[in-house]
């Protein structure tokens, strides 16, 4: 059995696993129009949030919306058909953030995870319980942690320095407050949640999806122990570039990568991540055609490089860029 | 100032509670349409309970929609206009109870209650909190105690004796459990909630809305100081009896009644409340018309008597009530 591990974020994260579900299935068939390969996502939870006494976790959410196929294409997040009745309440009531809308679809998600949360349970088995409702064609979500480390944002704000939740930087203040940089609070004290280092050291290829590379892929490896699991596994590493054309496809990405001094290229980003072996990550590394001009300096790290069309539309172009993916990582059928 | 005091349960007394406010508009207007009388209704718990990870207090719901005029008349329980979307998705987790529905409208209650209870507020600081959205007409809603004091019914189920929450008994076996007893769990070490024992001590009447005897009345008078403040009060107490043409109006109090040996009848229920003074609660009592033929018992037991039309149909024969009560406990404008 091929073993496939995705390192993701939100949006971006769930376009790219239902093209690695989608490329599994043509790569590795399992005669009933689904797969034997095992797909494992490693989910940031840097963007989870307590939020009107719920426990909200909109990357692990979006993946498993988006792989049962009840997400809102359209919008880009939450569920399709979605309404907002009772965040109308909870806005006469004076709770919750204003700028951020829980969908009454959404909130029942809400609602069943914070009851086993509340009942004791971790965050990986309150996902295995939610994911159990949906056909999410054999991916197992995995948050990257069980403990509760929130991403917050150092801002200068007029003149005085602050710092907020991820989420109210991001959806708030569309990430227009300079960040001065990214902190995880409490990420001293966590481990990564149980099935992850398993799941990394018997892969057979570990793929970095076009997330957030700051703080979606950044927050996963913040993780103590993970970074390191996964520069020690046997398997290839090979990450797609978030930067199409020079640019963030969707999102404020670049804000993010402003922050900590990198340039929004696809280079520049491989450069970021670095070479596995020298301090870095990566075996491979997809850009877009747009930018194949970066692929002489990436392939200069010694960083295998391929480039292709990167923007995900449908599960075709998104399973070719995962195909791509596999392909630089070696994994054939 | 006048000052009210209604010891209530969910419907009935939410009714009651309106008939309570219209009287005193009338006896007592403040020139605008108000009243300058001050009504503290005391309200039930028992009912409450932990659902879906969310505190629902359902007596304290029933009276706040009802006085803010957002009650569904027809149905009788919750909002008007009241969908069910979240709680469908949570019958898709597998969360809450089938059967016990959270609408929409009303999770946007729950919800915020839930949360600033989960940050150390007490339940009588939320119930201040979740009012003053509402425009109660000046009724000042205070939970019996903020202890947790759920009901609990111990039933004869086959051949073995059980013990459920009172929800699951009402709203699941609609009663049909023959009930042995009715357990309010934790009841020693609970206290009146802040307010309660400073409005009972100062009240011009206190009023015994027609709420069920044993599980709301009773309930609210099982909180350790609740019933001494009541008797040892100034004021007179006078209640209305639930029971119209020797039977309940609706609800199943009937069962309530059975459980502890008293019979359905409106001379049954004010001597199980007994003559204060002489172990029990009661100065006056109002019995419903078809009823008048109990007036002579219960007069014998030297507890003031009258009878009118009990049926609160409308805001004007829940007013006559109210002002029948009043009469009887000798507050005139």
């Amino acid at each position: 059995m091929t073993r496939i591990v995705v390192l993701a974020g939100g949006v971006g994260g769930a376009r790219f696993l239902r093209g690695v579900r989608e490329e599994a299935r043509r790569r590795f068939p399992d005669g009933s129009g689904g797969t034997t390969a095992a797909i494992a996502a490693i989910v940031n939870t840097g963007d989870d949030a307590w939020l009107a006494g719920l426990r909200i976790t909109p990357d692990l959410d979006s993946i498993m919306y988006t792989l049962a196929g009840v997400n809102d294409e359209q919008r880009g997040w939450g569920r399709l058909g979605e309404s907002e009745r009772v965040s109308a309440e909870l806005r006469e009531y004076g709770v919750g953030w204003p700028w951020f809308t829980l969908g009454d679809l959404d909130l029942g998600t809400h609602i069943a995870r914070t009851s086993w949360l509340r009942d004791g349970l971790r965050l990986s088995a309150a996902v295995e319980r939610l994911t159990r409702r949906w056909d999410l064609g054999g991916v197992r979500l995995l948050p990257a942690t069980d403990d509760e480390v929130e991403t917050h944002v150092r801002v200068r704000d007029g003149d005085v320095d602050r710092e907020l939740h991820f989420q109210e930087w991001w959806t708030r203040y569309r990430a227009a407050l300079p960040a001065r940089a990214f902190v995880q609070r409490g990420v001293e004290a966590a481990q990564p949640a149980p099935g992850v280092l398993d799941a990394i050291a018997s892969a057979d290829a570990i793929l970095l999806a076009p997330s957030n590379p700051v703080v979606s892929i950044g927050t996963v490896l913040g993780i103590p122990g993970l970074r390191q699991a996964v520069t020690g596994a046997s398997a290839p590493i090979v990450g797609v570039s978030p930067i199409i054309g020079g640019a963030v496809v969707r999102g404020m990405a670049d804000a993010c990568l402003a922050a900590i001094g990198v340039e929004t290229s696809a280079a520049a980003v491989a450069e970021h991540y670095g070479r596995r072996g020298r301090g870095g990550l990566l075996d491979g590394w997809l850009v877009d055609d747009r930018d194949a001009e970066s692929m002489a300096a990436v392939a200069a790290s010694e960083i295998a490089v391929s480039s292709l069309p990167l923007l995900m539309r449908d599960a075709d172009t998104s399973a070719a860029i995962a195909a791509a993916a596999l392909d630089l990582a070696g994994v054939h059928r």
